[in-house]
């Protein structure tokens, strides 16, 4: 079993959003919680990162005329790949809303620049372009004519996964923020609407934080996703599920973190492990090393579990046996009892 | 204007869950928040409630050898007619699940208790059977197999709206309560859920503090069920967000309430408005009288509201303007403005 | 140092309020998660976890003309002490209000209750009167005199505090429920009241579970209450922050749970570590075993933790440090690396 | 009772914090919700809100070598006055903390900022200095010795409050934001922190949407802080109880609103009625405008309430009876009942 173990562990491909070496800035700290980080020096520091191997880009790139050519070489010579590329429809242009603004000419914008970054994901050779609408949704009641949203949103989803058949799209859905509600808000809302759409190349990211502070089990939302054939990535980190706070993976929540990366493994999911963690506070190379400690501590785990205990546990739904079982692979000071 | 506003009052069904004038209990007050009350002292006080023309019966009756005849009767002489009934698939021998328990024969006498209230709901003349599955799903991370759970589920509504194609089964989903994690937890869920199973006769009701309290618009997932014709029914309330508090209609969120009755109208849905409160410490009947009349208030302000104004707003996103409108129709000292 | 952890568990006192072996009722099963159970059942299946040495007992006991002297008895052949006497100022009588009842009688009523209770604790020799004025508080916007409610309770409590100088009383907070809004809603505001009443033998039992979902910190709630005299008992439990769901110890929040006993031995604090679970599908005497071998094992884990270096990475605030150091502690695949 | 009303309107002060009219920035839009607004232009806008008297100024001023002589001919031009100055304690020198930042030096220049901040106040005649230590606390579970943020928090505001004897300090308290969690958190955990500085010149700005989702009642929050005579301030938004959205007032919970406006004038509290509102996809003034509108149509409302018999209902708890009286004062289609 350890041997198992460890050759999964050396198979393990991690990854990090390349926003997680950028720097923050919010409402308050609006003079950024550090100095600008441009596109080529946020690569350089992840690949400060022993364990990385792949980013997930925002585009355009920063500064905006930078060269995919010299993003390429920053890339290679660091080891790393991009795996996505992730337009930002959700500045300040599109504040008031990318695919479901209500000025048609803001919407196409949007449809453009995620084209543009199609473009250069074709030319990355990236794995999916994400979708990340932020912006779409509203924020009062009565604002918005919610089947109008619903309808635009599908629409702009739609061309552009036509537009791109050799491309795949993951809408990364979230509740909230920045938008008081966002259109594309749970995995079954995004399910339903990637269903009507009714393409092969649109699927979902499903980020562990957003799906926990959204009242999901993050394992039960990845089985949905995965039995439909739309879960298209993953990005984990972890919050106190009231907000999205981004924190190092496994500080707050490490057995529903465990949980959800057994159910990827038991539902045969071999994508990347991504961090998608804010280290407001934090050396960022340190934070990503840290979040891949415990993503390495959870795989080794994931090799010490009782498996068949854990599946007759489960079928008999008997929760003190499965919390037994899972504290042992676990604890170390479980272990010696 | 006003008097389309008065004709429509006239046309308006008022109804309630019987259990509204039952006797509550919870974790604490185990001897009751009253003394205990059976099926017929509860229809004769729902008969106290001047405006209420039907009531949702759950089943079996108090006591369970009550003949339906004798419900018939009650419900005769108290003006009231039987809109649906929910078999109580949530008592003692379902706590650990009824579709989705762990044992074969708990599911099974959970598909033969609705089926039991099936037939009573076809002798009384109900629109719907309704699904309440509180004890199905989940406590602890780690406790079940998502999938086996989900499975369950659509195979028992499958079975039931199959054998019963004449009568319409209406789910009722809730984040959570008395389960920590409900399997049928959100309207996208259910829908997802129901779209599978496949057939016409399988829908929703939606209620109102359970879309609030798991971060849903209720309007939004009012539209969205009506958009799949899946909308059969609904209840109202209110709470503070975090829990199924069942209070008085409009009692916390009056904006968001008249909200959600301006998009069932807009969206041509004629259905029962109907309460589902649980006034622990308030007289019952007062309760659902005090309910009635905010929803009547509620009406009337539809009457008042500036459509074409509220329409442009929507179009154009404004968040101020749509409030602008919408306070000048509820708010009396907004209107001498 | 391991031996050191050694010594110290065989010093740990255990303990369990006995409605954690009682049957559980709520408002969808009315009818019990299982048949009733008497005070005397209750303590005896106190007597079969091992390593439970006190219990909490509510009074009146079950049937209420029980005399104490069985209960004695009880507790003796089961190895078991009363370290508290919990009066039941939440029942039928007591659902509109124990201490802010609006009724005088009533108020008056609980303080006699409490009263009782009070002689039961002195003959029983028990450390403490658990206060818990769940049914305290208001529901509804505009339903109370705020500041009537405040007067009403610290006059209660006060008065009780006099009238027995010779026993401790412990109000238990919690946010809300059974009322949507209790009147001791957090650390702060009962310290708060605490003070105000002025006596020395008043204090707070702080749940963890209550304080997590109350959106503290349980360690800084701990810390506080501690750093002021007043924290005079602990129960532990877990839940997802949104609710008090009394789960089992660690199920959830392994390493916040972890943090809080810390604290408490941090700052010298030696008190019982007492369970407050409600096992509402589980077998109740397992799941006190099991919430008890999480307690011991966190126990061992805080012989684990590098103090020296802990106490270095809070004083930089370095949370990165901090987490590495308390997961070398508490997990078993971090051990090895 | 319309000409009392009318009456009060006039005397009412409203005011905002300057940063309601300026530009906004998040962790998602990094380009800010619009371009730069410097001080001077900003309170130029501010003069554009017919109704408002007094702004909060945030200081340094932008630009920083902004001359306070400028500052006060343009509040002058604008017909208003400074009530408040608010040092920027949270920008990126501070994000690791202001008066608990690790590093003693940056504590001592927390407080040398707010001391020039103070000087400022006294120059314009301000009424408070606003304290808003929103990067004091601590991320992560372990990261901080919560008792050591405590002290410092004390000893800073102990010290300031000494070194300016002549002028008021309010504290602003709220759960969490930017910090996971703020040491002034709550209204209670504030009140024990001022009552133990000892200081007459410290008090509180009671924000209405901080009290609203950190789980409070807004109403018995001010009045607990007004019987202590702690309340120097409020701020008023709304939100959806989960985050402090900084929504329009009365946007959500007008009931609410209305419940801690009455509580203010029936406590005899009359200061200025003060906006907090962070309109990201609005027009500010329009906005502020929006906010006024609501605060003036509750005023009015006040003079509606029946009082006698609002108190009644209190004094016997009536919710019902409560809320109808209150609805009958507040929605114009309950008034033709």
């Amino acid at each position: 079993m350890p041997n198992q173990s460890r050759i999964e562990i050396q198979d393990r491909v991690f990854g990090a959003g390349i926003w997680h070496f950028g720097r923050y800035v919010d409402r308050y700290a609006t003079d950024g919680y550090g100095p600008p980080v441009s596109t080529l020096q946020a690569i350089d520091r992840a690949g400060q990162v022993e364990d990385l191997s792949v980013v997930d880009l925002t585009f355009p790139f920063d500064p905006a005329d930078l060269p995919v050519a010299e993003v390429e070489d920053a890339l290679k010579r660091n080891g790393l790949r991009a795996i996505a590329i992730t337009p930002e429809i959700y500045t300040r242009r599109f504040t008031r809303g990318a695919f479901t603004n209500p000025d048609a000419q803001v919407r196409r914008q949007a449809i453009e620049l995620v084209s543009q970054g199609a473009e250069v994901a074709r030319q990355l050779g990236c794995d999916y372009v994400k979708l990340w609408p932020g912006q779409d949704g509203w924020d009062y009641p009565f604002q918005a004519d919610h089947s109008q949203l619903w309808r635009f949103s599908l629409d702009a989803v739609g061309e552009l996964a036509a537009a791109f058949p050799d491309l795949r799209f993951a809408i990364e859905y979230k509740p909230r923020e920045p938008r008081n509600s966002m259109v594309f808000s749970s995995v079954s809302k995004t399910l339903l609407g990637i269903e009507e759409i009714g393409l092969p190349n649109v699927g979902i990211l499903l980020d562990f934080g957003h799906s926990l502070y959204g009242g999901e089990s993050p394992a039960d939302a990845a089985r949905l996703a995965i039995s439909r054939g739309r879960l298209f990535a993953i990005d984990v980190n972890d919050n106190y599920r009231g907000w999205d706070d981004d924190m190092v993976v496994g500080s707050v929540h490490l057995t529903e973190t465990f949980e959800f990366f057994y159910a990827l493994q038991d539902a045969g999911w071999d994508g990347v492990w991504q961090l998608d963690q804010f280290p407001f506070r934090e050396d960022s190379v340190e934070a990503a090393r840290a979040g891949i400690r415990v993503m390495k501590a959870i795989d080794r785990a994931l090799g010490l579990v009782d498996r068949e205990a854990l599946t007759a546990a489960q079928q008999a739904q008997d929760a003190l046996a499965a919390q037994r079982i899972v504290q042992r692979a676990l604890l170390s000071t479980m272990v010696e009892q």
